[in-house]
């Protein structure tokens, strides 16, 4: 499967060689902090010693989950739909950084419960009116599965054509929150209960039914989740738009587009990715903390430093979208600066300090 | 004196009117986490339910420290008017920040040990050559102080009449960690030993003479440091950059000018300024936490939240600059989001899971 085809390998020489330019810009060494591990990183992956982060593509996937009937939202399926409209028409949150940002951006239905007309921005890509009911069956069939996958693939593709420097991700789905804890406790051998957080705004006693559904998921489909084996999770408790992630990450990474990675759900979409393909890992880059509750141990599990951390829980892209600037400050800053043979300023001192204190 | 004359009062209702609005963009509630509570502070500052930030000032002040003939920094003292070239030049991380943001930019030499020609954005306010040595008597005199302090006042006067947005202050001095460690453990009321840092990169033994140094500063100045009065203090230990940026600080919150404050020598002339002026504080905003180890003491003593934690210790205002974008990304989602009935989007369910999980 096209999947498993290789990432493509990191750029060792063009890494050493923004290594060593880093050292010699006007500043003490290592005072950029983790700004000077990022360009360092980025230099290894798109091969280039100064390398660019002039444009971003967004992709935001939609679509709905046949599990939001157990009602584990505080809001209705129906606004999934609405939402798809509210991105094309710039209402969102990441309709408007992705503006602001000047980032190509597009909303791909990969199985959203309604229909759309042709909009301007909007891929229609639907597999399916939303994913079926976890509770009874799984959510997908694996044909569903690689048509998801395929989804996201095309999407890597379109980035990837057009020129963009990066890569970032977005998802759009009402009680998909649920899915990610799921695939989180599911990939992480874990208890599913303490990754449930409220999602988008659960009171106290919505989060314990979304708790007791999660478990009843969980119990209805044990031999798959307790197993582990990445697709047959993903087939189990969906979506359809954190299959497309996965197939887009793991994409990326074989064309060589370093991904800025979002928020739980789009963690979530990695690990599976990661299960499948370990080494695509080296062109992710992880924007922020969010505050859902299993995004802290998600990327732990992934080894992964999240740039962020403001207690953002939007999904849609938008953490990474916020994030971006900080990769593009990077690289401005890397390629800008005077070097001190260029400034004719003097370096680490000979430590006179001895002589000079009595 | 000038800097005792009170500062503007935030506006409640405008604070109120973007609270409000928060609410009715198409996000769950409270789910874009401190960029809400950001746009909402800058709201009541500029008296404006939907503020703006597309300027920014930035003012670096730089000046010498006679300490640094102790050997307290790793790099030569020649190197703060070097920098000074660099910073015109464009060549200096907070040079090329301020560029890439398209902001307002000005190095300010408040008292470099160097005579300058006269430069394209260079103010020349220099007050003396340099700090005296503060092993030996005070960093300066009360009318140095003085001086300092309206050099800053004047830079905020600058940003506020060319309309920015916001005032970003930075600075550069060889030897100035050693200063913000003294003022902080004076200000705090503690040893300051553990708020010695490596600043521009000390190796160990280098560390352990800045610490002997720092410790014979506090006993040279031992009646001002432990009583505290902050204007005492400053002209103890210095340095004139810092006495500029707490004049600044102090100016902008008389004027309702939103401050960006940047690293550890910044902060600690943001203790200053709010021993002086309390109310200052409400006007300042905090962008990062340094790697210098007082930076985080420094803070919780001003109970102040950084946005950013990227290890960086560069100081030039560079954690600002590199902070600014969050303020704009704030602002900007605040304005362009639709709010739910623009954007016709169902809000939280009336939890209907009961009948439905059946």
């Amino acid at each position: 499967m096209w999947w498993q085809q290789p990432v493509k390998s990191l750029n060792a020489s063009a890494q050493q060689a923004a290594l060593a330019r880093q050292v010699e810009l006007t500043k003490p060494p290592g005072s950029l902090g983790q700004l000077e591990h990022l360009v360092v990183r980025l230099a290894a992956m798109q091969g280039q010693s100064q390398p660019k982060m002039d444009k971003a593509w967004v992709s935001v996937f939609a679509a709905d989950h046949g599990l939001a009937q157990a009602g584990v939202s505080a809001f209705p399926q129906s606004v999934t739909a609405q939402m798809v409209h509210n991105f094309v028409n710039g209402g969102a949150a990441i309709s408007v950084l992705a503006a602001w940002h000047q980032a190509d951006f597009e909303v791909v239905d990969v199985g959203v419960n309604a229909e759309f007309k042709p909009l301007p921005g909007l891929v229609m890509n639907k597999i399916a009116p939303g994913t079926a009911n976890s509770l009874l069956t799984a959510a997908m069939s694996a044909a569903q599965c690689e048509k998801a996958l395929e989804v996201g693939k095309q999407a890597a593709e379109r980035a990837h054509g057009s020129g963009a420097h990066a890569f970032i991700g977005g998802e759009m789905g009402i009680g998909n929150t649920a899915s990610a804890s799921l695939i989180a406790a599911a990939m992480m051998r874990t208890d599913v209960a303490p990754l449930v957080g409220v999602g988008t705004g659960l009171d106290e006693a919505g989060l314990a039914h979304k708790i007791s559904v999660l478990q009843q998921v969980w119990q209805r489909h044990q031999f798959v989740l307790s197993h582990g084996e990445p697709l047959a999770v993903l087939r189990a408790v969906g979506g359809f738009e954190i299959a497309a992630l996965c197939g887009a990450y793991i994409r990326c990474a074989q064309l060589g587009l370093p991904v800025l990675i979002d928020g739980v759900i789009t963690s979530a979409a990695a690990l599976i990715a990661k299960a499948i393909q370990p080494g695509a890992q080296d062109w992710w880059l992880f924007s922020h903390l969010s505050a859902e509750p299993a995004h802290r141990q998600i990327l732990q599990a992934l080894d992964a430093q999240p740039m962020l951390q403001l207690d953002m829980r939007l999904g849609e892209a938008s953490g990474a979208a916020i994030a971006w600037p900080l990769l593009q400050q990077a690289c401005v800053l890397h390629q800008g600066m005077a070097t001190f043979s260029e400034a004719a300023i003097s370096q680490v001192s000979d430590k006179p300090r001895e002589g000079e204190t009595g």
